[in-house]
């Protein structure tokens, strides 16, 4: 798939993604409209679409109902937002832009944010919990725990606290890899799952999509590294050079530019490989790992 | 039901609630650790427990197995400290004290209790969808969707927004009613709503105790403001007179102290008279509202 296309298919997911959640968020008329404001600020304020992308594109493989995979999307992306509100506060990355806006504290204030943050989570859990995300309750069921799994302590939660505990001498290689894929990795695998979940994929099928989303996700996340190293700030939306000034261990400070370039390369040809079940109805799912990796922003 | 029993019901309750929780949040080996350590001195750290015997008192009523009742107070547990750990943040109400110990962010840093504060409700939905808390799919998902309702932005964060927002001299009693219903009011509800749904109550019997739950929570938090104001920083655990201090809006400060004394128990009374249908096994939950009222901490 030529990239032009993917860039297409991400612009039509925000499009539909975003048409679910802003019913869902509607302003109420007291006080509390500041929260709401703040998660819609934050939601439908752009954003790549990957993940949702990735629900939307795993779920074309089992001909998954395009309108529940549309709700996994907008449940996934409140999980993915409520992360990058919390992850920029002052107490933790201490950023100010984010796609070239002001991040959510910056454009409301630090409590707003919070409030926003924790209100996104539990709303992807009433969206996931709905009968319109799928009429069996053990597929709701499903999504719901692989989604706490991807996200609470023993996923993005905890790698994040590696990655505000772990001074970068005190990672390996493998622990990086470990802490990278928790942090940001088990949300991408989930995003996969969820198009196999909704789709009573078989077990054969979701060990193949496993393996392409761990791929996917490493060849991800050294993308972003390198961007964090070589991008531009404008191209990027948000400041550069910040892993390295803090110190961060990436798996780019660690194996140099060259060689994670490699790396990168070598896990996206390894997450196309497991596909090779799949026919060309997998395309999409090809084309995103070029994209992924290619990105400039 | 004397008080002697009532305290002694709540501190069965607490072992019980903790011998739930304790094997779910093991410590891992890895950076993470800190994260967990965090959730556990949050919610292994004492506490009322009023909410989980809120589930059990109401399980009661209509059968429900106690590991049941006990998972689903787990979950209501994570949520409640959860709350409490964001809203003694900094950038929130700034506590530095509760229950008598440093609140989390004093006792770790404020980047770790955030990520707890998220990863307590992260798991609060991790549990409740679990087999082992009902083994209809349709249960454990009317569980799921009405804690979404009590505690996102329509509710319980939905109230903190507006307590933060709104000067004293914006809100009338119909407004402070309202945000106090959202704030804890909810919350308190859902878990006497727990034992009903867990229990498959008729609808009658769930319009009684919703009924009860909502004048409970009220008298609960009157009680909790004139502390506030009459309360000893010690017997109370945290520092008081902060209410009046922020000009914050409560009823006591609307009505005076005299006028607030008597709508906690006009509504105790309520509430009570909401139980009528139910025989003596309801009787802990009356029990439950002459504690709330007059307890000292």
């Amino acid at each position: 798939m030529a990239n032009d296309a993917l860039i297409a298919a991400l612009k039509a997911t925000n499009v539909a993604v975003e048409r679910v959640l802003d019913p869902i968020l509607a302003v109420p008329e007291g006080y509390e409209a500041q929260v709401v404001q703040a998660m819609r600020y934050s939601v439908l304020g752009g954003g790549k679409r990957l993940r949702p992308l990735l629900v939307l594109a795993s779920g074309e493989l089992f001909d998954v109902e395009r309108s529940h995979a549309l709700r996994a999307a907008a449940a996934i992306e409140c999980v993915h937002c409520y992360s990058l509100i919390h992850d920029d506060l002052p107490a933790m990355d201490d950023d100010d832009m984010r796609r070239g806006q002001p991040t959510t504290h910056k454009a409301f204030d630090e409590a707003t944010a919070i409030l926003a943050g924790d209100a996104l989570l539990t709303l992807a859990f009433e969206i996931l919990s709905h009968p319109s995300t799928h009429p069996d309750p053990n597929v709701r069921l499903e999504l719901i725990t692989a989604l706490t799994k991807a996200s609470g302590h023993h996923g993005m939660v905890g790698g994040q606290m590696i990655d505000l505990t772990a001074h970068d001498h005190d990672l390996d290689e493998n622990a990086i890899y470990r802490m990278q894929q928790m942090k940001t990795g088990d949300l991408i695998a989930f995003s996969v799952e969820a198009g196999a979940i909704l789709g009573h994929a078989s077990k054969d099928a979701r060990q193949s999509l496993h393996g392409y989303a761990r791929d996917l996700g490493l060849a991800f996340q050294i993308a972003d590294d390198l961007l964090d190293v070589e991008g531009d700030v404008e191209d990027v939306g948000k400041a550069t050079g910040k892993d390295q000034n803090a110190g961060k261990a990436t798996l780019v400070s660690l194996m140099g530019l060259e060689r994670a370039r490699q790396q990168a390369q070598m896990l996206s040809d390894q997450a196309i490989e497991h596909l090779q079940a799949f026919d060309t109805r997998a395309d999409l799912l090809r084309g995103i790992v070029h994209f992924a990796v290619n990105r400039t922003h």
